[in-house]
């Protein structure tokens, strides 16, 4: 603990990236790879898909999971959600206004079957190609984003709250969300800003304690501009990798994403595994506040 | 008043489609035609047109108003919003949870342009070609879904609402929307349930008075059921006729329809006029309830 503390003040000399501590929005360039290795033809990607991935900040790839593989991962995520209504537990957050299920954290801790989807070989070798290093779990859920009431995320930047709020120094992780049913453009898929993963949107106003609480439902504080966010739509657009129940999607932790509210009968439930350098541990936040709770951001990387 | 109410109560002996009144949602079959003329080499639609718009409840014209004609509309919408946002009429409908402007109703009343806009000569043949008769304008209003914050409308029939709420004997009534700004599938597009014009999905529950007041904001009352929308989805699926600035959709008004939130930076602002037949004049509401105010559903037809 105090080792971190003092780690973290070193970092916090040297913070590339603050965030939450100017009276306005400001945009700083990124400091980190996004692609931290060298391609070869060995790699678990084609040039072309690194290549894209680099560019763009994200990467579809169509049914990476499929058949039994698939099913056992969909009738898991089913059970967890009929479990999950009933449970007082912090790792389950419900939908603003209501009692549905929004996400349930840390699934590959508490399930088996999430713990070794998290380790798949397949998807490891991808990480580590990525990342340029070994990789843990920052962070794992499955977002079920229920049928006819499911909300909208907004706009935001993985990266920016968790440097902020859980001590991430730089930018070396990213997110592998696995859609659990198909996504279509009109059930509140993932929308991404191509290229947003580039610059740093500084955000305003500091953070309330345990903010987390609430920012799980709906965020508040973290969240860019509406001025740069037209600015980068603008030049960039939007994009929507909808894909098959079985499709992967990775994205860059910088990228500017979210996604709309879903009044459509199907969900759109997707597993979410946050893979981290093991080189780019946590220190203490970089907002001086009281870290987040394990469930939310793993601190004993193992 | 008095020739109303009779009225009404001769043709609620014979009310085709009761709705909240029973303690389950029921299915009735659409007793009225859906395009209300003979299909001529003369009407203002093409026969595969007229056949589209019969078969699925809406029709998509792409380009319908550019140049001069269209800008005319946006810039008066556009400073309708900047003056709407000081207003304290009662047409002026902000969103749920927020201060921004969602809607401003009876447009055709209080401008110029937009009355002219009402009774565009293209629009009314096509009008009079699909009901069957003269017109007049049921509700008008500007939606302005605007960026960043723009909530969902949920799933609903127009004519179960029209006939419960307003006294709209028959299914003899369509909207007109305009689009003021590009509609993408991912700025929260209209979203229709293809056939669903075809049956009629009676709604559980009494609607408390006054109720329109935070309906216009977030629907509560004469909204269908979870299973019901789930099979018409099922067997159906789902269209986002989405288009240019100055493309019109055409719907008629019992298919099932709804839209999701808007976080993207583009507003997607449409112009929205129904349309009704000099036939179909309203009576007393078929709840046995007090009308809504005349800016929201026009009682005195000239």
């Amino acid at each position: 603990m105090s080792n971190n503390h003092v780690s973290a003040l070193q970092e916090k000399e040297m913070d590339v990236y603050p965030s939450r501590v100017h009276g306005k929005p400001q945009i700083l360039q990124r400091q980190d790879p996004v692609v931290h290795s060298e391609w070869t033809p060995d790699a678990p990607l084609t040039q072309e898909q690194s290549g894209f991935y680099e560019r763009n900040g994200y990467l579809s790839l169509e049914g990476f999971f499929d058949g039994e593989e698939l099913a056992k991962y969909q009738a898991e995520a089913r059970s967890l959600q009929v479990t999950a209504r009933a449970s007082k537990q912090d790792e389950v957050i419900r939908e603003p206004g209501g009692d549905e299920v929004r996400s349930v954290f840390a699934v590959h801790e508490s399930h088996d079957v999430f713990k070794k989807l998290s380790q798949h070989p397949r998807l490891l070798a991808i990480m580590e190609y990525l990342l340029g290093s070994e990789t843990y779990i920052h962070q794992s859920r499955i977002n079920y984003k229920p049928g006819f009431t499911g909300k909208e995320f907004y706009w935001h930047s993985d990266f920016e709250t968790w440097h902020i709020e859980d001590g991430m120094p730089r930018m070396r992780a990213l997110s592998c969300s696995i859609a659990l049913e198909d996504n279509y453009s009109f059930n509140g898929p993932l929308m991404v800003v191509p290229g947003s993963h580039k610059e740093f949107v500084a955000c305003i106003g500091k953070t309330p304690d345990n903010h987390f609480k609430d920012s799980l439902r709906k965020q508040e504080y973290g969240v860019p501009d509406h001025d740069n966010l037209t600015r980068m739509v603008k030049e960039s657009g939007i994009d929507t990798p909808v894909g098959k129940a079985g499709s992967i999607v990775l994205f860059d932790c910088n990228i500017m994403h979210g996604s709309n509210s879903n009044i459509t009968p199907m969900p759109r439930s997707n597993i979410f595994m946050v893979y981290n350098s093991v080189d780019n541990k946590l220190v203490s936040p970089y907002s001086g506040q009281r870290p987040r709770p394990q469930y939310i951001a793993t601190r004993d990387s193992r």
